[in-house]
């Protein structure tokens, strides 16, 4: 009568555990970008350990201010790079190669039944593969570097369950936002969320990604989906090592239950400045934009350039639009698919696979009372630039806008 | 016996004007980018003027820090955007259409005999096409927005003729450097340079901008190829106003000339710190690098493009990579050839199009004690990072030094 997370702390502990016990766990992988990795190893020094645990189960790809945005950034980045080569970390994802959490997927080290711990808070996104991954700070970070564990309390979980059948042009993101809009952003603090229903077996691998990497948007420790054949045919020549699959117990506990149903699910938005904020695009619909954002560890994927394509084809943005892909992989399949000269002939921008604007530090930040319409995950004040006003979409609902200059709805267009 | 220059500078002028005479001259294009055109219009504004003398002789790109890479430069962007539309200005180009010295040329404003002033020091560029093009000043560029005039001295003229014929994987930037290399940067000032030769007549569009858009880097006020069927090729179904060539009379004065031999000429290397540093490229293969750097306004065009990609097809790339294409549209034909899938397979990292870390404001600036063999046009001491080296070379230099992680002849890869 386990949980996912009661498993997977079970075996990385090496001893039962359940729900709010206190353990030291066994971390499986670890990974820190270019904007925590500095933090992580200035903590690492002052412990004077010489050698990092195991090198082989550290991940440092670079996407936050990548390429480096000044002189700064770019010191910083030469630092983490020596001190990788140093290390003999071999797992180094330097500056192009795309965002943490879409290039440890692809590089296969998101499995399921592993601990991973990222020093992001959105590390949560390898729950997809049926991993329990998490969010750090820095300084945990430095101390997973040094000895590969780490304490945590076990957490209680919650059972998410969708079911049904989505309309045209209504997506993972959206029921994700749904979701959230009836959890609310702080309505899963410190519990494991997972995910069940034939909505969610219906999701491609990239759709459950973007459910599991919102899921700290409440609150949540961990967002999970267990693993099936869609899984194991992503992992297949990709995992780096052998892995387990994990599976609560039928009489497992759950402190709370949701169920949504798709099946009238209109296109959702999550207005400023809250990220559960969320309503019907019908209700916003109108709502005029200054620039327009695809991308990002949430919707930087493959088929959210596909959904974005297929409305912007032919047609031409109203505002100023960007496009980043999550990865090179990505922006290099987009390109040998045309939807990089689909983007381009409708007038948008592409950006450097990484974080991009999305954090406010970059390629695209916007000014005091501008507003953006983006497939990322936060809509803080100030988080892509202060005074900004930020609506989160998905990659359709976002083209559709952006064409129109407007908040729009991408099934009229 | 006049040059092209005074022939520019007398009808600009409504009367005859030789070397060194002052003239208020009608401006007929005037440029200012994100980065100058705010300190532009704050003079303006300081006028008192209500309106500019003529919204469709005003171009502004947004290229230097675009997208924003900051809330100063997101609010300095919002400020323009407005004051574009107050004025009516419609040749208002946002950020991803390309740097401005490709945008001016492929929109068709860069026309023979015309007199193109661009708040940039790389207004040069527009020589390319027989226009005298030239920088001034933000104030200067705010008292032609208000009068469509400028005083100038007109300068005097040095002619370098080039002969001969290039070889293998020897190009237009290698031809420039070389005769940077022997002009000096201090050789030119205040002179307008003109290009002769069958090399340079057989230069391409692509070459030619090469070739003017660094006559700055001698000092020279104006750097002009005398126009011809190439030019006027690409002008059809392009140019934006109808124009008239000038061409120098056969008994026209010149205060220098200079001869360059193509025919043996090797790839050059301008090395640091100094843009007349240049030696060939067997002088300094072997040098280590840090990151590799392909665009600007002097080299990121398609055949530039194209160069490097023959160079990186099928290999892989040993240290960063940024390639940055210098507008949408060449991004654009860069996807349709297959060329972004080649710079991707290789490792390399696509940046948006604009002047990228040129100029050390973003998107791959490097740090301290780092080398970048780079395409663009200064390697001034802390030009792309404090305390950074930049070596200039042609894009199948650079690219080919990518592939060995140090500088290296293009011809042996």
């Amino acid at each position: 009568m386990s949980t996912i997370s009661e498993k997977i702390f079970s075996r990385a502990a090496g001893k039962e555990a359940k729900a709010n016990d206190f353990v030291i766990a066994d971390i499986d992988y670890a990974m820190a970008h270019d904007g925590t990795s500095i933090l992580a190893v200035r903590s690492f020094r002052q412990m004077e350990v010489e050698k990092v645990w195991d090198p082989s189960r550290i991940v440092i790809p670079f996407d936050h201010l990548a390429p480096a945005n000044s002189d700064t950034t770019a010191g910083l980045q030469k630092d983490i790079r020596g001190w990788v080569r140093q290390q003999g970390i071999n797992n180094f994802y330097d500056i192009g190669n795309g965002i943490c959490h879409q290039v440890l997927p692809e590089k296969g080290f998101a499995m399921p039944g592993k601990l991973i711990v990222g020093a992001d808070s959105h590390s949560c996104t390898y729950g997809a593969f049926g991993a329990f991954g998490t969010g750090v700070g820095a300084t945990d970070m430095a101390e997973i570097f040094a000895s590969g564990k780490l304490w945590f309390r076990v957490p209680e979980s919650i059972k998410v369950a969708a079911e049904g059948k989505m309309g045209e042009r209504v997506y993972a993101k959206d029921l994700t936002l749904k979701i959230i809009g009836e959890v609310t952003a702080s309505g899963a603090t410190y519990k494991a969320v997972e995910f069940y229903g034939n909505a969610i077996e219906g999701l491609s691998m990239a759709g459950r990604m973007t459910l599991s990497n919102m899921a700290i948007e409440m609150g949540a420790k961990a967002g999970i989906v267990p693993p099936d054949a869609t899984t194991f045919e992503y992992l297949k020549d990709r995992a780096v090592s052998d892995y387990e699959p994990v599976y609560s117990d039928e009489d497992a506990d759950y402190v709370a239950e949701y169920h949504i149903d798709v099946n009238s699910l209109e296109p959702q938005v999550a207005c400023p400045h809250e990220v559960d904020n969320v309503c019907g695009v019908s209700e916003i619909a109108g709502k005029k934009l200054d620039q327009a954002f695809i991308g990002t560890c949430t919707n930087g994927r493959l088929e959210d350039l596909e959904a974005a394509a297929e409305v912007l084809e032919g047609n031409e943005v109203a505002v100023r639009t960007i496009i980043i892909p999550a990865s090179r992989q990505i922006m290099k399949e987009a390109a040998r698919k045309g939807l990089i000269e689909i983007f381009l002939d409708a007038g948008a921008t592409m950006g450097t696979p990484g974080c991009g604007p999305c954090l406010g530090g970059h390629m695209g930040v916007i000014g005091e009372g501008e507003v953006c319409i983006s497939t990322a995950n936060r809509n803080f004040r100030g988080r892509m630039g202060t005074g900004g006003y930020i609506y989160l979409a998905s990659p359709a609902t976002v083209a559709a806008s952006a064409i129109k200059g407007e908040i729009a709805d991408p099934r009229n267009v």
